[in-house]
């Protein structure tokens, strides 16, 4: 990972922007920490307002509040995304970016139901701005749990790739054989639709909306409920023996850089000084 | 863990105060030990025979009886409740501990039920007295062994914290998706009730009372319960990489406290006294 | 695990009760072993016979010939008792071992329902004499396997039994919950029957027959489901740790006896001879 | 596993025999990669056109462009095949292994159903030869990942299979005792339908079909739930410590052979030269 500059929107500006910057962007500054903390409760509220309006009886009740409020947040994320456009570093690739580009969804659909009515539903999008608040926790002792899980991910993506791969041949394979089996009196209608019980079965999940009747269709069923409970171990070990190496690889001597320090070990074994960190 | 006075209930108190004290918040003499065994036959007794009292069928034919055990047990708790408060290091400390409001609580309900018919149905909180188990199982080597698991659980409350909010992330966007794919005809009635559904599939419950009837919707579905089948490998790895450690570093010398011996050594690599517990 | 005599049948028996005993408990000979794999054909055709007599059209068709089957059966396991009874070491401690009153009630019902109509039903518990299989598969490699397997269960006993309480405490208490919250209407009938449908939840099963109506519900039952979700990892975690440990212990030099070898090495780092069974 | 001819096809032959098969059967030329590609692109459309033509809707108004692209790929198929044959080094061992068996099958469904109508149903077997692209995707990192994978479950085999039988075991015993208890009445029809919703319960999938009415069988049903839900640790446990073993022997030094290298080390501690592939 970049360390330097890991967001087209940090910048060294002058004046007002680079101060509105620091606020907007930053992450480490008190303002900037509060204007993050301010922000994810608005976002918060925005959100839970949206599911409350989805349910009929509370959307009859309180109908006109949640109109307001739901106004008032639209005009105060399109006051903010203003502002993140005028100060951001290069803000062309901030608008192009994927935070960006949420953000100005996140304005849209209110106005959009002022002539489309109906639009507003789409604020749901505002959801994935919350997002965000992954970047404002990486600040703390989160910054190294969530660095811990995401090195093990990565250093399984080939592994996990390969698996995937094993799930979906098989699920289209054993689907398919449903379907045959099965046929469309019982449920089965399709291959698409065998494939889909397939996955709801492997996963076991197990939703019973549609079940094997015939004896050669239990049998198949069992075989394909026994790989799924028994499969599972494959992606849990993966996970497991790269999480051994990074939860190991975190105890990082912060003054000489030498990792894998014993986690009993509090000094350094190549200078001296103290490890902090060790619990991860 | 504080190793001196973890509760505020211990005390060395001169007189009958000290004995009862011993006897009932001790956990380590005879007396403490048998006074703890009784108590939870009792509690264990009280909450089959409120589970047993919401059976209708029972109810109705050992109504009476169930009655009387009942009014036995709460004035037992009552008695038991006062002494507790009278042999206290320090009784307000104590009875305003979790502990102590869950005694309190256990013994209420069946007043209440004098004055309010219906009442008694609260003694359910009487189960949570049950916790106080733990305490008492603390004394042999599960001392050890929930030792080893709170170690584990301490030490990966970071990781797991970003997993949990993860989770809850995941489950309102595509919860909120599936109401917009499957629409309130299909059962997904409000977006909290398709969060809800969400939930039940991810975690691979399935109840079935929802399921998924459009293409699209169960497309999104089959995503949904691929991620839960494959995330479960997450919290599993981060709590097997700290179980490792922890059930290593457990294996500490009791003379010299140098810990993380070797499974197969049988003696202290520093000292040389002998090794013990290396089992759990 | 004691070496020596692990069963009360063993002996070292002079003339033809010492060759019998060989052939009958023996597993290591090759008349043993021909009379072990014959042993498991008739047991695995016998509960074959039994569940399919349970289908009802195959008990119409093939009735008469499962009957003669049945009592075919029946005699040969009678006279197999008979011999085992004669040729056991300590006959009176083996036909009051498990093993040994297994092999007696795998015969009664045959008999027993020569004078009670119906009682050939209980023939069902003939299939826990296939659990003696375990003990054949011991002669190969699958000793070492089921030894390791075992050998991490037994050292994780303590935390597993404190896992096992922790889980019944929990579906405990929040099945009384959803008794009081959803109540009798919605199919919470009573509290043992909330506590069943907190265990169908918490384990993932999710039937479906039973689930929440009211909003509170639905809430607590998504913790339910979360919390059953995220503790898998907890005996995961448990089991992988003494996994790890008794696999690793597992390559034990058969000339020195010193374990532990790092899973490359061929050779004993301690007296220079060969390492077998480091696959396991 | 050989790395020479490892397969049957490969072959070093003259002129146009020799090319073929390199483009063909080989995996390591541009033409070998391009061939592939294109196959595997075919074959996923024609799987795709076999389940859209299941899919009672779309058959009806695609149905005749369905059926020439049909005819397109089973020409195409039969060319490959015969080209397959002409420059496989060994072709009967060729066409008598497990890929070749299923690329005549994968050509013959479209011609029987000239003759015979419905036939073009198993063209369904297509399916498998998607198994194929493994061996592609071996080219690359992929080969270590899956090799880490393979080589972690063939250690484990045997585990695998004390594992797999207890499982069965416990199934057909838990599934009679439930035929016994339920009874025919509440679904329990017979002895192998019970044996059905053993696993079906055992393995948490819980359709819901089949439920248990009685209270013996809600708490029998309960003990198999919980089952289930804690045995699930053993084989993640048995994968995971195999998994751990075969991460850190994947680290081989690709100049001198000497493997187990830490994660962090970028040189071999033997000879010195660089390794790579340590990311897997």
């Amino acid at each position: 990972m970049l360390h330097k500059t890991p967001y087209p929107e940090y910048a060294d500006l002058p004046g007002w922007r680079g101060k509105l910057n620091e606020i907007i962007f930053g992450t480490e500054t008190p303002g900037g920490k509060a204007f993050d903390v301010a922000l994810i409760i608005v976002i918060g509220l925005s959100v839970v307002a949206v599911m409350l309006e989805s349910v009929g009886s509370v959307r009859q009740r309180f109908g006109p509040e949640l109109y307001v409020f739901e106004w008032a947040v639209t005009i105060l994320f399109t006051i903010e995304y203003i502002l993140r456009l005028s100060c951001a570093g290069r803000p062309l690739r901030y608008a192009l970016s994927p935070f960006g580009l949420v953000d100005l969804l996140a304005t849209l659909p209110t106005y959009v139901s002022f002539f489309v009515p109906g639009a507003q539903a789409l604020q749901v999008i505002r959801l994935l701005r919350i997002l965000r608040v992954f970047r404002v926790l990486k600040l703390a002792s989160y910054l190294e749990a969530g660095g811990v899980i995401m090195t093990a991910l990565r250093a399984s993506r080939h592994k996990i790739g390969v698996f995937i791969f094993a799930v979906l041949t098989l699920v289209t394979v054993l689907g398919s054989m449903m379907y045959f089996v099965e046929g469309e009196a019982h449920g089965f209608t399709s291959i698409p639709k065998s494939v889909y019980w397939a996955i709801v079965t492997l996963t076991t999940v197990g939703y019973g909306d549609i079940s094997p009747q015939t004896t050669v269709g239990q049998v198949l069923a069992s075989v394909i409920m026994l790989l799924g409970y028994g499969m599972i171990a494959v992606p849990t070990g993966i996970v497991t023996a790269e999480m051994n190496l990074a939860s190991a690889a975190a105890r990082v001597c912060s003054n000489c850089g030498v990792g894998r320090h014993d986690p009993e070990a509090n000094y350094c074994r190549n200078c001296g000084s103290r490890i902090r960190g060790g619990e991860s």
